[in-house]
């Protein structure tokens, strides 16, 4: 339903990865081959840190104009350098398309995005509301299924424990959505970040979840591909968790298993299994 | 904090009275002589019924563009025509500005539109928010404190009796605000019409209400001012209630007195009051 | 590079033609099969005739909201009425995406409307502004290489002689094209009205242009699928002329010929040869 | 017709001059005591270099939203740092109000803006716009009197001589306009900017121009306002170049004299004359 990206390692420039790569994200916005829709033209939001320590506050600017024609776009993320960055086109579900709609969500110095779908959250949507925690409801400033099961993940612990966190945000999500007789309530990818780490998840209710793929060093990269010169553009920490892979250069990007979570910092991926219990 | 102008009679083109008028709504969203702010430029909304007929569905067009630059804005309101329609321009007491902000707010046949506040919302909002039937509560599409009375009212059964449930509502709004200290919870001028009749209410809990105004008959006004060409394109049934008054011609306007609610259908004018008790 | 629709007949909800057809201009923003490029989401415009006769001023609306999620689209297509109206969504050659580029192009009683392409176009643009008419040059409000044609065209008397003035136009920038070593300078389709009569021109430099169909008549259409209930929402006399097809009915389009203009008025339509010389 | 502010001095936020100021550009562009409109919503611009050396490029955000509602502008303006950053808000003299009519314009490494008008600019667009130099024609992407004069500036030598550049354009205009019996055809004051130096002129064929203001050192501004929190935040180099006042610190601004270039660079500011004969 939507794309995304997010980067750890040294600062670097968002437009190297968003704009100037073969299969960007940018150039997704328009056209995804491995997207459940092709196209995500439904707003654009760019998310960074200005530097990775936690607790830092990100920026973001959020666009409802299609992302390949936002020269706001091409201008900021040239502009700017930030070694932990989130990015993400949308392909609306429902609508409406506006700002506040806009991945990544940020509360406090924490981020969130989502690739998938609370389905039927029309009829949900009370109840997850409601579940909220009271002290957090006026922060939920747009309509999405996304934010929603951002501030019930919050409420449950996010900031505490990341994964716990959104563990038992889905697990609310699916019992209330199983109440309502909807089998498979939950679908998708996500990412978090405090600034220091990237937790990225890939989960569906039905074990089919959306695409997920975390790429390779860049020395491996540099060794097996040394005549492209982009390459030489990113640090040696230079790492990144996509929706879809940004190049067609084999071996580039590994997938993320089903009901997992890669784990990124300074160091590195680690996985470790999600909600891989029935 | 905004600027509202409700009109019924022979079927018009809205840009006589919201274009074409020394002190049109579309001037006020660039200078309001009388508003709390003098800015409108948060948003502009046209409701507009086929017919007069109670039960047509009225059309919405909205932008979040100043009303003072917008073409769509002059395009549209010249090339339709109808008997009854809803214009409002937004100063937000709250961001965002985004469409599903701008009035009228439509459910079903109903239209809403509102000049005010509830104080400290974002405090309440969440109660409010519960306070709204739950088969009602996914048709809630913005943010606004405005949009939450709205189907407040239509939770106390607006539908069927639009004075009885405004009223339910407001008195709800002002317990809930009470009871977090808040002394005046509601202020405002608020509109009601179901495709026949209109309603327009002048009420706040401080008995201070922002400024509401009805024209004068047209018959009376050509005599009155039998120079002033413009009044010629109106109709003998042509009538409209305002935040503020679209000319300085004396006596073109009445104002709507306090906690009172004027009724208006195509038999004219008048007067009940609302809410008048402590 | 674009998709468009005109339509003259009975008047009709537009919103049936644009909206409410299973390949319709909305669904072709997101998706056209036969386009160029498949992707329309860079500006929407509907202009529509008030009446089918001649000098009577159409009205404009346009956006820069994709056009399959602009709610704005849905509500005015189904409020109005219109017995002669354009619509078209934008796939931009070239930035940038902002009303003044969205098509259609109006002037006096005039509308035009393109899909296609000058090529080189930012090569030529001054030689080409500088050859319209001085009176004419500041009514040029965007920076599209479609408008520049639109002001060639009425600088060679399109308003007396509209196939004619197209017709000169065109043969002007392939000349001022060649000169500077384009072999193919002019690619397209290519739509004017004056309110009561359509002039649909199929043309290319290369001859080898953007698709363009007709309708067949309604009675015919009904008589060969009776099963289809929205054809009993059309007219008898209503007739649109298309980028692409409207549904997949075997015989419901027809194909205009290369090099050829179809003039549509309230007795059907009449094919005429447009600039087949060498 | 516009507000503008030209920073130079140590990297700074732009948040800290043009959002977090008493009067700052966005509190000016609700409201502006000084401007010829109070209301400034027509579009923002904001321009920033990566460093204070000439010839590097400067990004460029623009938005046509209002600015005092626009969340990006806050966010942008405070996750930068720059040197060197020009920022604008527009109050349009003449439709139409898109992001390629927003100030400031930029020409690679080079930035101008612009407030107040050429006036009846529809009448001498077309002579001007030729005289633009034709390897520069294709570079004016929107439609403002203010762009065609930076192009005319740069035809006339603006990037080997700012100030001659500007002069001669100026020249140049007001010959046009007085053979259109225009009497005083320019009105404004103007701002370039290379990267490294400063040129703000006040200027305007009938030696009333708008009102232009430069701040005073922060070293005196401390001694006289110890008290003052927020000049602690500025380095001893800062400087800026603003339309009117930020503050209503007495001596905080000096007015910028008639016909007067004041030329910024790290050394601080110098006066010439500009245009002073007849």
């Amino acid at each position: 339903m939507c794309r995304w990206l997010a980067y750890l390692g040294e600062p670097i420039q968002p437009s190297k990865l968003i704009v100037d790569t073969p299969n960007s994200l940018v150039a997704q916005s328009l056209n995804s081959p491995l997207g459940a829709q092709t196209v995500n033209g439904d707003g654009f939001g760019l998310a960074w840190y200005p530097d990775a320590t936690a607790e830092s506050t990100p920026a973001v600017f959020r666009s409802i104009e299609p992302a390949w024609h936002d020269e706001n776009v091409r201008e900021l993320s040239r502009a700017i350098e930030t070694p932990l960055f989130f990015a993400h086109v949308r392909a609306a579900t429902l609508p409406p398309v506006q700002k506040t709609n806009c991945h990544p969500f940020r509360y406090e110095s924490w981020l969130f995005m989502h690739n998938g779908v609370i389905r039927e959250f029309p009829r949900l949507h009370r109840q997850l509301a409601l579940a909220i925690a009271p002290e957090l409801f006026e922060s939920v400033r747009g309509t999405t299924d996304s934010e929603v099961l951002f501030f019930l993940a919050l409420t449950h612990g996010l900031r505490e424990d990341p994964v716990g966190g959104l563990a038992r945000a889905i697990r609310e999500v699916e019992q209330v959505g199983r109440a309502h007789g909807i089998p498979y309530p939950v679908q998708g990818t996500f990412a978090i970040s405090n600034g220091s780490t990237v937790w990225a998840f890939r989960y569906s209710s039905e074990r089919r979840s959306r695409t997920l793929f975390h790429s390779e060093d860049v020395t491996t990269l540099r060794m097996l591909y040394p005549e492209v010169e982009r390459l030489q553009g990113y640090g040696e920490q230079s790492r990144v968790i996509v929706s879809e892979p940004l190049s067609d250069l084999p071996d580039a990007f590994h997938e993320v298993p089903e009901s997992t979570v890669a784990i990124l910092d300074m160091n590195g991926y680690r996985h470790e299994p999600f909600l891989q219990e029935a």
